[in-house]
């Protein structure tokens, strides 16, 4: 079962080390919100930097920036305005919102209560005599509300827009341009990073359901008539743990386990590029530091699906915060979208096949959250490590998805040695690293620091330095330290920052200063 | 005088080869917004790489990440809900909005109307004549409208929140978190990257005044006792070129060229870390391939100021499609911010100097907008070059700024040359370039098509690659081309992008296929 302890810990830690906090904190938090301070601003662009490394840049898949704030002809089309709702109540004497269906759950434990209708959920809350939560209060009739923001675009005689809820629509609507910059060749893909908002009722639980969050997606173009991938062989190999729709409707919670090829071909996932991007999906998951073990991916149920996918699976994984948690979302869409904005707009969203004959493309989406993965990224990376004096807060980051690399710091600031440190600092930073100049308390304060930011390796100028061009460097995981002359430093580093082991850097030097 | 020819056909280059182009076109374009291509993301993404390597990575600044949208209560305390306000009308018979200032401006030429207050608007509208300009018909009496983005939080009894017209708010409301984290020492600064909305009116020309766009922001907190910036000496022998609030004043627009010394010294530039900041500036816009004599700093006259500001230089660009154009604001916002913040939520912001006094930090922003520069970028690299055959359009980019560094391209598909230079390419990915592989039509126009999206380097693989391992690199920049053995490709590529001229990297081989 999921702890709050952990969640709890770990958001302390946050606010003091500036991974995250609530935002508009000093007026008082609004739910949904948060600010990511430099190590959390670091750390998330990182896992994006992954994430196109390994979904976009080695693909050669098209990019596109759409904005946020979207004509309302774009989510009339899309079926959003119709269908992005859900039913809440407010209470008739606080006038707090509430989502009818999270309330009913938590009086009674039943799930999946959105499929069953609005009568049920009205039928439920009055049977269940539910109240307000917060004053006790009577509730409202719930009513089906949208949870996109609205805005006026135009600060007169404007109209009405809405700020995106996923950044799927821009590449459906700009699908034929960048088709015709792709010389009208399918299959194609094109990926988006960005900024989206969802007006939730009344969002819980931080991190883990925000109103304004990032998300990184591709929808990928192909011929239903010509369904292959490609690049499906350089992940078939590639194991993972799957709930399928049939174990999902038995309860049953134990993931088989196959490879990517094995569920092409027992037709359990139905698409070649889709189970491409769960193999690549896992592995850029892999990369953050979270084993294939705590990765699972889960089938919806055709009533949990939303109203344009013939096939989902959620990419989940496993937190001490809250269990298993989903961080992406792998749908099959079909031709859903391109047909809705080709009735709305009236242009013509078909492609040609070279047999003359036209076509709209099917579309495959695996769309990944952000900030799900910079917090789980963070959970996984740390340990609480006990010494005599302490509980030690570590994060073991991948080195190379640290928020800092590199941690310089001089003995003591003076006889030269914080001018020595400051240069060596430079030539590190001309270098490319992403590195940090500490100068303030004792060495192993200043160790521990680092530990609990992550930084995986600490170079230390002492007097040795200045006489002999002897650096310590310290190593975050196992708290060792080895002897580097000044001069093998850019090798060393970029040695370490390839993978090789720690201890291979150099002599190892007596410990001091833990 | 501005052209809007260059304007226009930029515009249509960057429609067709995916720099940028009118965002919902299907739906017909809304003002104010615009959608990057894959080739603009690309552009756009590099420049703000380049501007964090100027103005953040070097100096150690701290980063954050606030939302887009805020509650109500900061714009409250910064004087935004207040202050940020245009005179508008709206025709009565289309409905169509207008700033006041405008029409008036277009009619009577008159400038900086806003500064003589809403009587002389409403006075010089009616006595002008002044109808609406698309339909002729009668204009409603001018009234003060808010030019943010509004809208509601929470989709039940929530409370209106704004969607942010700058970034700095949230380094203000943050100041306390990130003072703490950086061990509470000062001068320090804050930086942030991210969309801003401001609902203008009736924005015109395209990409230079959008309604959501992307804006690079420092807030540099100091003790205005100890108001000395430590690395100016780095920048003090940058040549700027200087329209001061003087020459302003009396319309001299040829500008002062100086050392960011000598504005120092003679008091021109009244804050060091200004001084600093717009000399790191300058270098930043130079890097972005825009020569030191198309950048100007301009002082804004007292009236021109924003509420908060105490001197504020803006540094322009001169563009062929519009003259002379802000990328950029230099402000001194003194401790007008943090005072405000101070008042609005109670929390104290002071801090404490080694001498026991408490001070309000004052603060020097630069505030760099993101898509001013990608279009400015891309109208200094352009050239249009008459062959005998055609008008090739070729952009200068910097090479690694350029979209796409490298192409890649088997001279036909047969004989194991496209699997060759697929292998080729890979390795070039593995090595962390941007690269693109190209097989399709002619060399020829292949690398017309390399040349109009700016990719500096082409790689043919040919028969001679299959015998010999030689391969034939091509220079955008003189159509050059130069034979490499293939062996040698990852030298000479560090080579080229480390800045060696292109003629170095090898023989000189026949030019085929232009």
């Amino acid at each position: 079962m999921p702890t709050t302890n952990v969640y709890e810990t770990l958001t302390e830690i946050a606010k003091r080390r500036g991974f995250f906090w609530p935002s508009f904190e000093i007026y008082g938090n609004i739910a949904g919100f948060t600010t990511y301070g430099d190590i959390g601003v670091k750390l998330k662009r990182n896992i994006e930097a992954q994430w196109r490394e390994h979904f976009v840049r080695r693909q050669g898949f098209f990019e596109i920036e759409d904005p946020i704030v979207n004509s309302g002809k774009v989510f009339d089309a899309s079926g959003h305005l119709a269908n992005f709702k859900e039913y809440a109540t407010a209470c008739s004497q606080c006038g707090r919102g509430f989502r009818a269906d999270h309330l009913i759950e938590e009086k009674t434990g039943t799930e999946h209560l959105e499929a069953q209708g609005g009568n049920a959920i009205k039928r439920l809350l009055a049977e269940n005599n539910i109240k307000c939560p917060v004053c006790g209060g009577a509730l409202k009739e719930p009513t089906l509300v949208l949870t996109m923001f609205q805005t006026q675009i135009g600060a007169i005689g404007g109209e009405v827009g809405y700020m995106r809820p996923e950044t799927a629509q821009g590449m459906f609507t700009n699908f034929r341009r960048c088709y015709q910059a792709n010389r009208e060749r399918i299959p194609f893909a094109i990926s988006q990073q960005g900024k989206v908002l969802r007006n939730e009722v009344s969002p819980r639980r931080g991190m883990h359901r925000l109103r304004e969050f990032t998300i990184m997606e591709i929808e990928l173009f192909f011929d239903p008539l010509n369904p292959t991938c490609k690049w499906l062989k350089d992940v078939e190999s590639e194991k993972v743990r799957l709930i399928t729709e049939e174990m999902e409707e038995k309860e049953n919670n134990e993931p088989l386990e196959l490879t990517i090829e094995e569920a092409v071909d027992k037709n359990l996932v139905l698409t070649e590029w889709q189970a491409y991007f769960m193999g690549i999906g896992k592995r850029f998951v892999e990369s953050l530091g979270i084993p294939a073990e705590r990765q699972q991916f889960r089938a919806h149920l055709p009533q949990e699906r939303s109203h344009y996918s013939s096939q989902t699976f959620d990419h989940e994984v496993h937190t001490r915060s809250w269990g298993w948690i989903e961080v992406a979302g792998h749908a099959n869409r079909t031709d859903y979208d391109l047909k809705a904005h080709q009735k709305g707009s009236g242009v013509d969203m078909s492609v040609l096949r070279k047999d003359g004959t036209r076509f709209i493309p099917y579309v495959i989406e695996p769309s990944y959250g952000l900030d799900r993965l910079t917090f789980v990224s963070m959970e996984t990376a740390w340990e609480q490590r006990e010494t005599p004096k302490e509980k030690r807060n570590v994060f073991h980051f991948p080195r190379n998805l640290a928020p800092y690399q590199i941690s310089v710091q001089p003995l003591v600031t003076k006889d030269g040695l914080a001018e020595k440190a400051m240069n060596i600092y430079d030539s590190i930073l001309a270098d490319g690293y992403r590195a940090v100049f500490d100068d303030g308390g004792s060495i192993g304060r200043r160790y521990a620091r680092q530990d609990e930011v992550g930084t995986p390796l600490a170079i230390t100028i002492d007097y040795s330095t200045m006489e002999k061009g002897v650096l310590t460097l310290r190593d975050r995981d196992s708290w060792e330290q080895v002897a580097s002359h000044v001069d093998e430093l850019p090798a060393k580093l970029h040695a370490y920052f390839k993978g090789v082991d720690f201890m291979s850097l150099g002599p190892l030097v007596q410990r001091g200063g833990e």
